[in-house]
């Protein structure tokens, strides 16, 4: 398996899509090295190692590179396996539910929680609502389960839970409170922060805030 | 496992998506019902069983759902792994680039192919560039190959192989060639057709101009 070659991981400090990478990483004990870029003036190792997007996280593991976070996590999860909890459920269904939610949520929490930022006027009222009623689902999924896929904590929680780092920014942005329509949901999140790996590694609400305004104001956006 | 139970597949004549189950069901050797869609007027089945996207394709195995075609095609794999050839390769590295440049096909290919169809003047060029561009990574990334992961034919031979259909379509529509610009591309097309899976699966490239011009009539494109 080769999994005792050395792990580089690029990544950018408030990125929803690196933090998963080393929420799993943690999880699994693996050792690595951790890189940050700068989104605005991206290394040439990253632009190097992913051609095609440009874009963090990129997991690079002895000679190989990995790139597209819930990619890298099935990559960590399979190659990493003896180590630490296992992230996907064993189930063939469970596990097309897992991947159907995760990448829901990359594709549309991340999108509506963007335009939340990003945008104005009506747009942004469509953004809000669009980003609840996501939520809404997905707490919806979770049910009254302690996690996503049950008793334990796992590959979905991970691919979530780097979103609750960035709540407040979009509560802020927005003028809207997730606690108020989402308590279930807050309450998992409150219950994943307890989780060392989750807890050492997600950057603090206000820091992303931080990071929030200084991007929005580099882009351009007022 | 329970993988004698009946199964279902909700679909779409010319879906890239709906065809793609359809192959990989084809090699596996699984017995199953094809249940036509009329994307105009969907059925309160597939509503009901992908109320998130409200999008064909759509496995019904027993009592169990599942949605989005690549996530289809790894529980195909999973479900019926003793059945004909494994579809996904076994190396995590190699598993995970083959996840990347299958879910690149679903966002990339079909984004710039629908562009090609549907705009006009400098949008339209622009789509046909990305187009051609997207295939030449493929085409680079196949290299000298017979097959995307070498010798057999798998999981990424699936996930491009039902663009093919749909190459006459763009060219009518976009005036150029992928056979001039992309001719290794097209060799391995035609190996792809020589195979029983894709040669039954896949509806003729006239039969999907017919139905492209409909959509386009019914959308309001002119």
């Amino acid at each position: 398996m080769g999994n005792e070659e050395q792990v580089l991981l690029l990544s950018w400090r408030a990125s929803v899509f690196g933090l998963r990478v080393q929420i799993a990483l943690e999880e699994k004990g693996v050792a690595y090295t951790y890189s940050e870029e700068d989104i605005f003036e991206k290394s040439k190792l990253l632009l190097e190692s992913n051609p095609v997007y440009n874009k963090v996280p990129v997991l690079i593991h002895g000679d190989k590179v990995v790139r597209e976070s819930l990619i890298i996590l099935e990559y960590i999860d399979q190659v990493w396996d003896l180590h630490g909890p296992t992230l996907l459920p064993a189930d063939p269904h469970q596990r097309a539910q897992t991947r159907f939610w995760a990448d829901f949520i990359s594709k549309k929490i991340y999108d509506s929680g963007r335009r939340i930022r990003h945008s104005k006027g009506i747009e942004k009222e469509e953004a809000k609502e669009e980003f609840m009623r996501h939520l809404k689902l997905l707490e919806g999924e979770l049910g009254e389960k302690l996690y996503f896929n049950g008793d334990s904590f796992g590959f979905l929680d991970i691919a979530l839970i780097t979103f609750s780092c960035w709540i407040h920014t979009y509560e802020t942005f927005g003028g809207f409170s997730v606690e108020k329509e989402c308590p279930k949901l807050m309450t998992w999140v409150r219950r994943c922060m307890e989780r060392e790996s989750v807890a050492k590694t997600l950057p603090s609400p206000l820091e992303v805030y931080q990071i929030a305004c200084l991007v929005k104001k580099k882009l351009g956006f007022e």
